[in-house]
């Protein structure tokens, strides 16, 4: 089949690799619905993580099992699944206590940007549907596998609660998931810090109550005069980076709660800093398996529609104008067609 | 009268300062019953916390209301109270939030090592007895202004739960507190980590089940063989250094929460490492009042018996000795007695 590979910095191909199968009792292979490119797969493709031989891109996946391995019990070949891109037993004691991201024999997703793809520890990972979703729904279900499962856990680590004031740092389309799950949960109020004018369309769309334009010390300055001097107690840090770090830190009330889900590069906390004001941090690669069932359900009975985030389509074969689209923010986030 | 004041680096000295007065009306004065040293006045006397002015020593209270500001409306002559090391006046956002130690008006006590102490933010800071307690109580009621009040939000910030796991990380003062505040909040295995035997002997007393002697890397690998490769759900730092900090870090399991109490002293958190190990962490000075009336209720009733952790008893004027006894770890924790 064909799959993309990224060779090098921007070097992303579509190109001729062997089919997947199974290798281990536990795997299944499917049929992908659809796939899309993560904001964390510009980090590689940027040459900001080192590589040192051909990656196989792509972690986000739905689609129809085709075959199984022989220990799977779980799933079956014709069913509609979605996986989270941490693929978990589900048995294990990380597991067990919600941070399937953390299972013990746990591995990342890979090569989901292709037609077909291998999915390691099967039983743990995959969902099925009851039936064949509607193919209007597969964007909706395709997103629930990482980038709103991670908003989603954004907004549960930060102990968002019914009536809360919310900030979410980073208009992403992460960002914009983190939105959506705070506004589920009942959030009284949600701070969207956005400066470009489509996202914070979506931004509102999704459930922000307040757009801040503003960055740094001004932003910060902004969301602490329109909370009273007091800051939020529900702050998402959805995008990594030492300074949205800041920020998140700067408008989070004392014994308030940052949940933190953009891979963290070049963030350094001082101890003290962080002892001082006094606010509790969470953060970690979204345990997406524990939101899963609910979060499909939510999808199929039609109260969210997270697919929405998905600004660009495209077909597979044109995969390296998608990542180039998001690098250059013409696009937030990227489908692909298969 | 007289009182303590640090000088310079192991320069105390017990000597002749002016009374404490009422400044502003929301102020009261306290005739101590007792007082006593804190870790963190080691930082001071050891000179690793620069000082450009005589400091005048104490943070830690408990006795008699002899005066109180026009405005005082919740305690008068008379009354027997405990304040907390950080005043507050328990009625701003982050007060009634919980968080009286980020009080929006709140400093830190300070001149406590003395006969006779200012308390600023008096309704919001004390909290009053309905009797005179037995004299014998005291050290136990002086124990809560700080030492307990601390390891009681360590418990808590560390999210300890009845049944729970629990790693305590320091045999200090406030490590073998945090070890009676989860044993009171139900762990069920409470894990110091204690290389001293008077200390491990309390601890014990206080309800720890387990005691590992060992540090750094045999540490960590210790307790994780101990929780069958998982580690623990809730830790208490209680030093505030980066090595015990690591040794916490390297503990707590994936989701689990670290209460981190000890003030940090070059510390600083790499944001990757912090991302993928998944630890809830929150940390600061306790909010000691959020606790006080509870705990006092527990002294006074009999249940804890936390003036345990003295074990060293001098007169104030002796107090040079207390503090060289302390530094020198001949000494856990100094009453002082006026």
């Amino acid at each position: 089949m064909y799959a993309t590979v990224l060779h090098g910095p921007r070097d992303i191909r579509y190109e001729q690799v062997e089919d997947p199968k199974i290798l281990l009792p536990t795997d299944a292979i499917i049929q992908l619905s659809a796939t899309c490119i993560c904001g964390s797969d510009l980090w590689p493709y940027r040459g900001l993580q080192p590589q040192d031989r051909p990656l196989h891109m792509g972690h986000e996946y739905c689609g129809t099992v085709i075959e199984v391995g022989s220990d799977v019990r779980t799933v079956r070949p014709g069913q509609f699944v979605v996986g989270s891109f941490c693929l978990s037993d589900n048995t294990c004691p990380h597991c067990r206590f919600g941070f399937q991201s953390s299972c013990m024999q746990g591995e990342f997703m890979s090569g989901a940007q292709a037609p077909f793809a291998r999915v390691a520890l099967a039983d743990g990972t995959l969902v099925a549907t009851e039936h064949m979703p509607d193919p209007a729904m597969i964007p909706h279900m395709l997103a629930v596998s990482d980038v709103l499962g991670t908003g989603w856990y954004g907004a549960a680590a930060a102990q968002v609660r019914a009536g809360g004031t919310v900030v979410v740092v980073g208009d992403g389309a992460v960002g914009l998931m983190g939105i959506l799950a705070a506004s589920q949960m009942g959030a009284g109020r949600i701070i969207a810090m956005s400066r470009h004018e489509p996202r914070q369309r979506l931004a509102q769309e999704f459930g922000a109550t307040d757009i801040v334009a503003e960055r740094g010390e001004d932003g910060i300055a902004r969301i602490m005069d329109m909370t009273d001097g007091v800051g939020a107690e529900s702050v998402l840090e959805c995008v990594g980076l030492a300074e949205s770090m800041q920020q998140a830190m700067g408008v989070c009330r004392p014994g308030g709660t940052i949940g933190y889900v953009g891979v963290p590069h070049g963030v350094a906390l001082e101890g003290r800093q962080m002892f001082f004001r006094q606010q509790r941090m969470l953060g970690g690669p979204a345990p997406v398996r524990r939101f899963l069932p609910d979060l499909m359900d939510r999808v199929l009975l039609g109260k969210i529609h997270p697919g929405r985030v998905f600004d660009l389509s495209l077909p597979i074969a044109e995969v390296a104008e998608g990542y180039k689209a998001m690098d250059e923010r013409r696009a937030i986030k990227t489908i692909l067609t298969v």
